[in-house]
C-alpha cells in the first residue's frame, strides 16, 4: 500500500542539485498506520525469538548490505556528495556495528538479570524469590540522519540497537538519500525473510514534509523514537511524544559545538602543529559531523600566535567540498554570515570558495568576554565553521565552560605540565559533555562498549543515554521483576 | 532564612482532624533558591567524596533515625493515623534501605565501568583507549509521599538512592507529616555534619500550596526530580520539568490498580481462601498502598461463588481505619460513590463504617464487557476499594489486560494446572507492568536488587526505572566516556 508515485520525489545529485533516477513511491498516513500495526504484530514473536536467531538476523542484515556491492557506495556518493573512501569506511562501520550488536545479543548482559533467592526463614517476614530481567519497549520509530547515510540512517546505530533489544523498527527514511535508503531497506527486508522473522519487524517509509514523521511518533503502537538531526527537528518530535495520551521516550541527538581546550604547555610546545590538525578535523567531510570542533578555547600566551597562524594557513588552503543538501548549505552560509556580521568576532580566514553547494570553511576569533556576552556565538553552525575564543586566564576559560550548553564532547590538548590545570577543569567538563578526549580530535566516534555519543541537553534530549556503542541498547529496554513465579512459567533467561 | 512562622502550619492529628503541637516555620521562594544554591555548591565536593565516606554518611543517617527513638513512631502515628507496628516496620525498612544503598555505593557496580583498551595497531585506524563510568546528575528534588511517612518520604527511597548516586537532595516535605519530616530531616542534617559532608548536601523545605514545589522543580540547579503521589501531582511536575529551558527527568510514581488474575484451577481449589486473603491485602493500611489490588479478574466457573462469598464475608467484617488525611478520605469517598453510582458495577459488600476520616472498605463486581465499555472503572480509587471483573473466557480476560493502562504490578493466583493459561497471558502482562507475582499479593514491596517498583505510564512517568530496590540509583546517573586521558588525569575509578 503506497500513497502514490510522486514524480517530484526523486534522488538529488548533491553536487549539481539535479534530480536523477526514477521517482520513488511515497507513503501516506495509511502506510504509517499499516507499518505500525505490522510492527505491533511482529513484536511478540520477534522478542520471543531466541537470542541466537536475533543475532543471526543482525548478521544477515550486515551481509546483505555488503552484498549490495558498489551500487550502494555509488548511490550514496551521488546523493550525499561524500567521497568514496568516507562512504566505504562508513559502510564498514555500519556492518561492524550490526555484527557487534549481534555479539551483544548473544552475550546477554543487556538482560540485566538479577536474582534474589527466597529467604523463607527470614524474620520478621520471609523474602520472596525475586528475579529481574529487561524486556524490549515495543516498536521503535527511527529517523535517519542526513550526514551519515549509512551509519546513522536506515540500518544505523538506532536501528541496530533497537533490533538488538528485541524491538521492531519503522524507519522514516531521510529524503536526502532516498536511493541509498531504499537499497539498505531492501537488504533488511530480505534478511527479515531469510531469517524467518515476522514481516513487520522492519518497515521503511518515505515521503516529503513532516506529516509522515509526525504521524509515526504519534501512532499509539510506537514505544520509543530514535533521531539524529537538527535541534528544531528533534525538539518537535520530543514535543509530539510528550503530548501523546501515553508519552514515550525520544532519543534525539541534536546539536553540539564540541569545545576544544588548548592548554598552555601544549600550545607552547606544538601550537603550529595543533593549528594544522585542528583545521583537518574542522574541515573533514565539509564539517558535517555532530562532533565537529566548533569552539576552541585558548589561554593567551606563548604559542597562540603560532596556533592561529597555522590554522589560518591551513584553512585558507582548505578546498570547498560539496555539502549534503542545498538546504544544509544555505543554512551553513546563513550561519557563517550571522557570525561574520555579529560584530563580536573577527575573521581569521576563509577556505577556498566553491561552486553551488560547496561549503567554504570559516574561522573566527573573539575574546571570552565577548563570547560570554553574546550567546548566539555558542549556537551550532553545521559545517566547517569554528570560533577561537581567547581567554585571559583560567577563570575566564572556566566561565565559558560553565556557561556553555550541553555538548557531545570536550577535548583537551595538553602536555604533561598541563595536568594540574586539566584536573581543575575536568569536573566542569564532566557536567557538560558525554565524552572527554585528550590529545585527539572529536570527529571520529568509535563503536565500542565504552563509547558515549550523547550528552546533556540540548546535545541530546536525554543525557542519560548514548546513541553509539553497545550501551545504546539500554534505550529500548525496561526492567520487569518476577516474584515467586513457578519455574515452568519463568522466562528461560531467569530459570535456575 | 525562613519565610515566616505560619501559625496555621501545624501537624494535624489524622484521627481527629485537630492541629497539635507548635506551628512550623514555613519556607518561601527565597529559601528554595538558597537551598538549591547550597545544593549546587555541595555537588562537587559531595560527589568527589570517597565511596567509603558516602556509604558511611548513609549509615549515619540510618543510625540517626534510630536514635530519634519512640518520638518518631509516636509522631508518625498521630500524623498519619497508621498503627505502631506498621510504622515500626516502616522505620526498619527505611533504615535497612539506607544501609543497603551504603553497600551499593561500596560495591561500585553503579559506576558501570567499561574499559576498552587502545588497539594501536588496528587497521585501518587504531582504536583509542576508551573508559566509561557513570557520574551523578546533580542536585535532586524529592517530593515525599503521604502514605509512607518514613520509607517514601524525607529519608525514603528517592533520597537514599539520590544521595547514594552522589546527588545532593532538596526535599519538599509532605504537609501531612510535618513533625515526622522535621525529625528525620534533623537526623539527616546531623549526619551531614558528623560525616563532614558539605552543608548543602541536604535541605528540607516545607510550606502550604504548590508554589514551593513548583519553584523547586523549575530551579536551574535542580537536575532531576523524584516524586511519589497522585497522578495529577506527578503530571504537573512532569510538565513543569519539560517546559524548563533545560528539561530534566521526573521520576513520578503515580497511580496503579494492580490487577490480580485468579486462574481457574486456583479458583476451584481455593476460592474461599483466596477471597479472604484478597480482602486482607485490600484493606491493609486502609488500602493506602501504591500496589493495592484494585482490580480482580476472574473467569466464570467453579470456585467463583466461594471466592466472592468469602470476600463478601471478610469485607463486611473489615473495620474502618483512619485514613492519612481528610483530603485523601474525601477523595476516597468520592471515588467509591462514583463507582457505586456508575450503573456499571454491582456492590458486593461494604466494610464497617467508621467515624470522621475512617475509610469504609468497598467491593464491587462487574462484567468484562461493562468494564471495557466504561474506562472510568479502571481509574485508581486510592483506598480500600476494588472491583471484581467476571470474564467469560480467556479472550475477555486478555482484552481487559490489553486495554488496561500501565500498572506497577500484576498478580497471578494459579495452581499447577493453570501454567498453560498463565504462559499465554504472561506476555500481555509484561507489557503493562513492572512486577509480576504468583500466588502472593501485591502489597508488600521488598527492598532488594531485583525489585522493580515501576511500570509503564501512567503507573509512573518513566517506565524504564524503579523507585524501590538498588536499581533505583540509576535514575540519578549518566555515562561519561574518557578517551585517551593520561592516567594521572583519569578518575581513580577508571585507572588501571
Amino acid at each position: 500500500m503506497t500513497d502514490s508515485i510522486n514524480a517530484a520525489f526523486r534522488s538529488i545529485d548533491a553536487a549539481t542539485g539535479e534530480p536523477f533516477g526514477d521517482p520513488f513511491e511515497t507513503h501516506g498516513l495509511a502506510d504509517v498506520e499499516a507499518a505500525c500495526i505490522a510492527a505491533e504484530a511482529a513484536f511478540e514473536p520477534y522478542r520471543q525469538a531466541s537470542h541466537e536467531a536475533r543475532a543471526a538476523f543482525l548478521e544477515a542484515i550486515a551481509d546483505g548490505i555488503l552484498e549490495i556491492g558498489d551500487e550502494l557506495i555509488e548511490t550514496a556518493m551521488r546523493e550525499s556528495g561524500l567521497p568514496r573512501a568516507r562512504l566505504e569506511g562508513e559502510r564498514g562501520r555500519t556492518v561492524g556495528q550490526l555484527k557487534l550488536f549481534a555479539q551483544v545479543v548473544r552475550d546477554g548482559d543487556w538482560l540485566g538479570v538479577r536474582i534474589d533467592p527466597a529467604l523463607p526463614d527470614r524474620q520478621p517476614l520471609p523474602r520472596p524469590d525475586l528475579r529481574m530481567r529487561k524486556i524490549p519497549l515495543g516498536p521503535v520509530a527511527v529517523f535517519g540522519a542526513s550526514n551519515f547515510p549509512l551509519a546513522f540512517s536506515t540500518a544505523g546505530g538506532d536501528t541496530a540497537s533497537a533490533l538488538a533489544a528485541g524491538c521492531p523498527v519503522v524507519v522514516k527514511g531521510h529524503p536526502a538519500h532516498l536511493g541509498t535508503g531504499a537499497l539498505v531497506a531492501a537488504a533488511i527486508e530480505k534478511a527479515v525473510e531469510s531469517s524467518g522473522m515476522p514481516r513487520g519487524t522492519f518497515s521503511h517509509l518515505v515521503g516529503p514534509g513532516n506529516e509522515l514523521g509526525a504521524a509515526l511518533v504519534q501512532d499509539p503502537r510506537i514505544a520509543a523514537v530514535g533521531f539524529t538531526g537538527s535541534r528544531a527537528g528533534g525538539l518537535a518530535l520530543v514535543k509530539l511524544a510528550q503530548n501523546r495520551p501515553v508519552p514515550i521516550p525520544v532519543y534525539a541527538e541534536m546539536s553540539s559545538i564540541n569545545p576544544v581546550l588548548i592548554l598552555p604547555e601544549a600550545l607552547k610546545a606544538r601550537g603550529a602543529a595543533l593549528g594544522k590538525e585542528f583545521v583537518g578535523s574542522l574541515t573533514m567531510g565539509a564539517g558535517q559531523f555532530c562532533t565537529n570542533p566548533g569552539l576552541v578555547l585558548v589561554l593567551e600566551g606563548e604559542g597562540l600566535d603560532d596556533f592561529i597562524a597555522a590554522a589560518r594557513s591551513a584553512l585558507t588552503e582548505a578546498a570547498a567540498s560539496t555539502m549534503l543538501t542545498a538546504g544544509i548549505h544555505a543554512a551553513y552560509e546563513k550561519g557563517v554570515e550571522a557570525l561574520a556580521s555579529s560584530g563580536d568576532v573577527t575573521e581569521i580566514a576563509r577556505g577556498k570558495p566553491g561552486e553551488r553547494t560547496c561549503g567554504q570553511a570559516a574561522l573566527f576569533e573573539t575574546t571570552a568576554e565577548r563570547f560570554l556576552a553574546n550567546r548566539a556565538l555558542g549556537h551550532e553552525v553545521f559545517g566547517a565553521s569554528s570560533i577561537i575564543v581567547r581567554c585571559r586566564d583560567e577563570q575566564e576559560m572556566l566561565a565559558v565552560i560553565t556557561d556553555a550548553e550541553g555538548q557531545l564532547t570536550a577535548t583537551l590538548q595538553m602536555d604533561a605540565g598541563d595536568v594540574a590545570l586539566a584536573s581543575r577543569v575536568l569536573p566542569a567538563l564532566e557536567r557538560k559533555v558525554g565524552r572527554i578526549l585528550a590529545n585527539g580530535w572529536p570527529t571520529g566516534v568509535e563503536v565500542a562498549p565504552a563509547m558515549v555519543h550523547g550528552g546533556p541537553y540540548p546535545a541530546t534530549s536525554d543525557g542519560r543515554t548514548t546513541s553509539v556503542g553497545t550501551l545504546a541498547i539500554e534505550r529500548f529496554l525496561r526492567p520487569v521483576c518476577y516474584q515467586n513465579l513457578p519455574s515452568d512459567l519463568l522466562p528461560t533467561d531467569l530459570r535456575d
